[in-house]
């Protein structure tokens, strides 16, 4: 009796304990600062749990699809499915809902392009969020901006940001930052769950950095007709950047009062941005004086050795050279990052600390491969552009 | 045996005929315009029915659910449920899945937002689309434009249209024309399925009409602390109209390259946006010179004769005044559109025609309360203005 009295009570401390913890958890869910006007949910909690809700009396099987897992969500009496999921990182996640074995949208939240498809996204707050946030400080336009490309016989679309005080002082002329997208996402990745119009009107704001014009385009750009053989399979040639030197460039320079030399025009990207915008910046180097790559370099994706003699044709044999060439090297990753992004961006940084080329380095702690590791890259990027 | 064979050869031809009418209803299906890049689904074809399609074995029941009306859709031997709608209106349609009792965006569609959320829309192409069409003309401007409302407390956004040539030459100076949605949408609705800009683009490359700037902004603007009393319940008290003369217009004019004076400043809004649009420009007759009503008026939802010694506290009473003050005044219809809106807009153009009061009427043929009427509203209304 006396045991089974102790077992009684420690079940019962424990299960209050439980209910406890999740009740605090609980308690502070709000409604995700990425839903829809209006839309109680999704709700995320200081953990960084997520709790998303559907009003479903008729599905049999419902489930929340987010950082690789997908959690059973449960049907109260109403037919209402709620669920959670574990902790996730900080920052911007795309999700999913699955009904009866569909994945769909949840039609509470914002839609976002990214992981290929428009489909439903949601922020945890992160620590760190002031740099991103909407301040009470002059604010830039992104203007969208239609035009037909001859190279990809296609009507293409990049979004510009022209900073605050462009409309203002009509004379004055502006460096350009290019800034590509990653794989499977497009021109709205940026300007949208990027927030590169707010990173960069608070670092004007506080005058840690260069007002400039951004330039976000697509990355995708073939000729349909070419195709690369690339060993068992071919693919449409990308042809972007031919799109990016003589059709995008020529295009914003005529169009916004650019400074328009290499000096003043950057060029970065995140992931297969990264890729594309470090072979871009090495076959012109008469361009851009300054490159950003985000999580993301052009040996990708093989952590291998580089042997500088022959890696993209041996343009990083000579140091002094790069040395001189170029004002900024910059590579960024996030510390949660999965293989082969370590390895390969490891790879590419051993090479330069032989070879003696100059850059700088950053980690962004407790993020992956996804959005806040490069809003924090464009922070720490932009802030020394141009200078 | 006769008639039984009759009747076999009777049934046979008939379904012949069914199955060649199927056919070659189904010959024609395409792709929506609508859709997300490299999707298939849904479909439109020449008569203008939609046929949607998505993977689901295990689901029980799944419908299209378009123009008022939920298509049982049908479950092939692989898992995959297709449907077919009635031919639909010429134009842009909101439209959803529904997915064992769950209305859901279709996977397959671009969002827009429209009957108060973010979901699927799609595209039957009208006979007169190459006014809306993209093509090879010089092309405006969208710019997003952020700004903190201190009348609401909160941050608001505005989409502005700035016409092609106002990059090339930056001394000119351009009237605006100040355009609203309407109910359960927002500032997105007239720079996406309005496609405003597309519209002045075409006309202006054939001189149709002045180049000029577009300010599209949410007609949604409350103090949240303040209600109006509506009878049985209380609402927010809308504070758009002050935000619109003490809040937009101002920082348009500070920002932009406006004409900034009331002969060059135009408004119009569709069904909820020109109630709205209508009682702002009879109380700041010195701010507009030019006003048009798509699908609405400010009697709006009533059909009642008009009293102009009273309706708007007498605003429409002066005929004599009226014709003097204004140099446009356009109303639009179309031909479909469901009670009220026929009985309310014809009620107040009785009472236009029973004043004297000149105005211009328009019919935009065979279609509803839809985005065909307020595209076609807006070309012909845009191709008169500032002349």
């Amino acid at each position: 009796m006396k045991y089974k009295h102790i077992f009684l009570l420690t079940s019962m401390l424990l299960l209050c304990g439980i209910s406890l913890a999740q009740q605090n958890a609980s308690a502070d869910f709000k409604p995700a600062v990425t839903n829809q006007p209006g839309k109680q949910f999704p709700q995320v909690n200081g953990e960084g749990r997520v709790r998303a809700s559907i009003n479903a009396p008729q599905a049999m099987k419902v489930l929340l699809d987010i950082g690789g897992k997908k959690y059973d969500m449960i049907k109260d009496e109403k037919g209402v499915w709620t669920g959670e999921s574990l902790p996730q990182d900080e920052g911007f996640h795309y999700y999913q809902l699955n009904i009866d074995g569909v994945p769909v949208p949840d039609p509470g939240s914002l839609y976002f392009y990214g992981a290929g498809r428009w489909g439903s996204g949601i922020e945890i707050p992160a620590a760190d969020r002031d740099f991103y946030a909407l301040k009470n400080v002059p604010h830039g336009l992104i203007s969208e901006n239609i035009y037909f490309s001859t190279l990809t016989n296609a009507w293409r679309r990049c979004f510009v940001y022209t900073p605050a005080e462009y409309n203002t002082d009509t004379k004055k002329r502006y460096p350009v930052l290019y800034l590509q997208h990653g794989s499977f996402e497009d021109e709205t990745g940026w300007p949208t769950q990027g927030k590169a119009n707010l990173i960069l009107d608070n670092l004007v704001a506080e005058k840690k950095a260069v007002p400039m014009i951004i330039v976000m385009d697509n990355g995708y750009a073939n000729k349909p007709t070419d195709k690369a053989d690339t060993g068992n399979k071919t693919r449409p040639l990308s042809v972007f950047e031919d799109v990016m030197i003589r059709e995008i460039i020529p295009m914003i320079d005529a169009k916004f009062r650019t400074k328009a030399n290499r000096q003043n025009r950057a060029i970065a990207g995140l992931s297969m941005g990264a890729n594309q915008t470090m072979r871009i910046i090495m076959n012109n180097q008469d361009k851009f004086s300054s490159i950003g790559a985000f999580s993301g370099t052009a040996n990708y994706p093989a952590g291998d050795v580089l042997d500088p003699a022959t890696f993209l044709d041996g343009k990083y044999k000579d140091a002094a050279a790069i040395n001189k060439q170029f004002k900024l090297i910059w590579l960024g990753l996030g510390t949660k990052e999965p293989n082969p992004f370590p390895a390969s961006v490891g790879a590419f940084r051993a090479m330069l600390d032989k070879q003696g080329i100059k850059y700088i380095y950053y980690e962004s702690p407790g993020t992956a491969h996804e959005w806040l590791t490069w809003r924090r890259s464009l922070f720490q990027y932009a802030a020394l552009l141009f200078k």
